[in-house]
């Protein structure tokens, strides 16, 4: 029997803090999933939430799954109330839908005090719910709230709401960790105990773990290896309070470290970028520090550690990077030494073996900025720039010199808010001035510099400020802190990120939007150099 | 025999991205970790890094430490050197702490590929290396590094790593996880194997576990669970990579699950306020979604959610929060409904049960403001004004309207750059304008805004700008970003944290600013009030 790779990144991921998923968001959530592989996309909760009604009926139309099927997330009927009757129950049918997850009661407790019914009566919700999707012809899962604390408490009880479920025709019954209490030697013995009291084989249980002892992951993990063969995840592991088991962490770790196959072949190679993609979707900042698929997850730091990557990579890694499509990445910080910042300037393409003064140069230069708030962790670009300057046969000159410039931000009596900047720069020899209006100060300084260079370079049309990030350092005291902001640039066909830092946040804008045209320019011009040699 | 609980926060922690910790915060590190009950405090390399040097050094004259005892780390002496010659081992004696910690080669491939000598010779190294420092009185513990690999490769080398250092005198042998690479499942067996073959007892091995599977806590548990009585850990995970394990999620799940003793009474109900005092010290944002210390934690934020637990909290939480110094936080979002922001008030302390009319229209307008990219799950003060300005009886009144404010930056000729921002504001029927300069556009709208209102509002002196966090939403095209703005304000015995959004950063931080100095003004008025009436 196969596993059952379901993600739930749409219904349990979207009770994350700070997610709001449009209906646009949650049709390409579904398509970059499909692409990773799973096998089950739970949608949402139709008729309960608005936006998840119209998903469904989006979906039947503009998504085209290759790998999964989309999944109806409900809740068993109402007590006391005919199941045919029971409008909830209606909208999941109508969500046309081959699967429909329920979620059940299954802790007595739980029945009682906050279904506020009988035992009897949540098990005939149970057998009525699953038998009339499965009348429908719907695949009928059963996700059984509080599984682990219910079968502690009253292990009678719930092993009845998993053989009413399966009675009723159910394909899955779900163990679901909802408070996420549980450690993975628990869950080992939990599976063993229910398999013997209910008879049911493990291979038809699923499990579903929130992360609130840190433990999601290997939660999962223990319930597969104990014989579950279906698993619920929410990609980077998004979902209330600590959130659920990551997607990413747990099928990198069935298919790597136990060999199990749980995606079509050639899908968890996709795994960094879909991660980065459905970050991006759900407005949250990439994990730089997530297992397998962050950008620092397979980053060496420590100078100790770089010198002895040179010699054999895999001493070093748990996994080769790249079958997660993640990258080996140097970090260049104050612990590196040389033989980080070398390495780091091969990967981008210059070679400073052949030169140790321009090494000993940049490594003295990127010690001194970082010890005054820079980072080029994140900026490759500014690095590049940095090497570039010090580099004996540099061809590379700045596209421009600063003279002079001015912002204001005037909030008028009227209640707008306008912003106004005036550069004063040098262009290959000519003294030009600028004014443009912007929707912020950082946004009308980069305007007006536009304005002033769009002559001499019609090129920067193409380049877009594709994100903006503002840091805050030394935040204990506002007065004295430092701002450090990375700008990401885009030219359409390839991104870059450039670092300013400085106390004033415009200031140190500035020297990250100078960087990043100096670099674009920079690019363009050897680009069309290559162009015409060739 | 009691549990070590081994911090390397300042050590192996000290490598994640983006952490420079100056030695006055290694020390107000320590200070916090001892507090927190830890038995090891891994300093740092005396010798290798000069700040870890100073550190120990200070900390002779200026830790005064209840529960901890400090440990030097370091390495193993040099390949063919005499050990009483090798610098590095003399770094450690003249750190002066009781314990040392030296790391060990303990894969045979490392040995020879990485460290280029053999493998009789890195037995001596440890052998003549733990002699030496238990000669000079100290207690050793001997780190293995990439312990489960070499072990899996070549199980007779690394047990007799594990020997050598035993019969030369060393206290705890320390299996790690290096490159991150390991389950529970494997961890368990690799303990069993490992006792078998070595003969030492599993009480007398440590564990120390990388998070690159995203296991690493549930590994030190398993670890534990399997009969080591020493774990090493970092705060809230920091560390390489994917980073440690987090020593509050180990600590509360061997605690409060297993029921183990590993800290003093009275201390783990200061892992919360631990946790986010070390992020700030490492000037890294608290990880709401950490497990039991997170600000999300015990964050409820569904509709169903919510009403439920005013029935019966401990139905929904896998531990009482205030056994780790957490809250059970109700989050005001979009899927919160009216239970979600009466309860929220009612923590806040103004009851809503009673103003049926006025939670309807602070529900709608929180779901007005949220769809604009308002934010009030972390800016608890601008809900409050939000519920104040909504009731019906509100004796509230702002104190001041603002007219018009210009701010600008300016980068002059001679390389200087200057803030300066002139406020026109309406003080109890007075119209004041005032100018002011400052280190960015926000210091100086702040520090005039000050001098307009200090005549009516000498108090406003105590309120400080303790932190100012920037979020770019909807970053996907730089121009169409919205700014929100957090401002955590302090008056010396309290902070409080207010929001503002606008596309205009200046504006929006305009926004959190003003309702920052409003909510101290009531909240001092209001106790001023009750002062006199008592």
């Amino acid at each position: 029997m196969t596993y059952q790779v379901f993600d739930t990144t749409l219904r349990d991921g979207a009770q994350r803090e700070g997610i709001s998923y449009s209906v646009v968001d949650k049709l390409a959530v579904a398509r970059l999933l499909d692409e990773f592989g799973v096998g089950f996309i739970e949608g949402g909760w139709p008729g309960a939430m608005p936006k998840d009604t119209e998903f469904f009926a989006r979906a039947r139309t503009e998504l085209q799954l290759r790998n999964a099927v989309l999944v109806a997330f409900g809740a068993t009927r109402k007590a006391n109330v005919d199941v045919t009757r029971d409008p909830q129950v209606q909208a999941l049918l109508d969500a046309e839908t081959p699967v429909v997850c329920v979620v059940a009661k299954s802790d007595i407790r739980h029945v009682e005090r906050a279904l506020r019914t009988t035992g009897e009566e949540n098990l005939a919700m149970v057998r009525d719910t699953v038998a009339h999707l499965v009348a429908n012809g719907r695949r009928a899962f059963v996700d059984c709230e509080h599984f682990f604390d219910g079968f502690r408490y009253d292990p009678d009880y719930t092993a009845s709401v998993v053989r009413t479920a399966f009675e009723a025709g159910a394909e899955r019954v779900v163990m679901c960790d909802t408070n996420g209490g549980m450690l993975p030697s628990m869950i080992t013995a939990a599976v063993q105990d229910v398999v013997a009291r209910t008879g049911v084989g493990a291979d038809r249980l699923g499990i579903h773990c929130q992360n609130d002892t840190s433990c999601a992951v290997a939660n999962t993990v223990a319930a597969v290896e104990a014989g579950v063969k279906h698993f619920q995840c929410t990609a980077n592991g998004y979902g209330e309070r600590p959130g659920n088991a990551d997607l990413f962490a747990v099928v990198s770790n069935l298919q790597l470290k136990l060999g199990l196959k749980v995606l079509p072949d050639g899908c968890l190679e996709k795994a960094t970028r879909v991660s980065t993609a459905l970050a991006e979707i759900a407005n949250i900042a990439p994990d730089t520090h997530q297992a397998y698929v962050g950008a620092a997850a397979f980053a060496h730091k420590a100078g100790l550690h770089a010198s002895a990557i040179k010699v054999d990579p895999l001493l070093y890694n748990h996994v080769d990077p790249s079958v997660v499509g993640n990258d080996m990445r140097i970090l260049v910080t104050e612990m590196a030494g040389r033989a980080s910042i070398e390495l780091k300037s091969r990967e981008l393409g210059l070679d400073l073996a052949g030169h140790p003064d321009t090494l000993t140069a940049v490594t003295r230069k990127v010690k001194d900025l970082e010890a005054g708030g820079w980072s080029f962790e994140a900026a490759d670009a500014s690095f590049e720039l940095l090497v570039r300057g010090e580099l004996p046969d540099a061809d590379f000159v700045r596209p421009f010199a600063l003279e002079s410039y001015r912002v204001q931000v005037e909030h008028r009596e009227d209640g707008s808010v306008v912003s106004e900047a005036t550069v004063k720069v040098r262009v290959r020899g000519e003294r030009v001035i600028a004014t443009a209006e912007g929707n912020g100060p950082v946004n009308a300084l980069d305007e007006a510099l536009r304005v002033a260079l769009s002559k001499h370079y019609p090129e920067l049309k193409s380049f877009e400020l594709a994100d903006f990030k503002v840091r805050i350092l030394e935040g204990s005291h506002g007065s004295n802190a430092i701002t450090r902001v990375l700008v990401e640039t885009s030219d359409g066909a390839r991104d870059w990120t450039t670092v300013g830092v400085h106390e004033n946040v415009v200031e140190a804008s500035w020297k990250a939007l100078t960087d990043a045209l100096t670099f674009g320019l920079a690019r363009t011009a050897a680009n069309a150099g290559q162009g015409s040699a060739a």
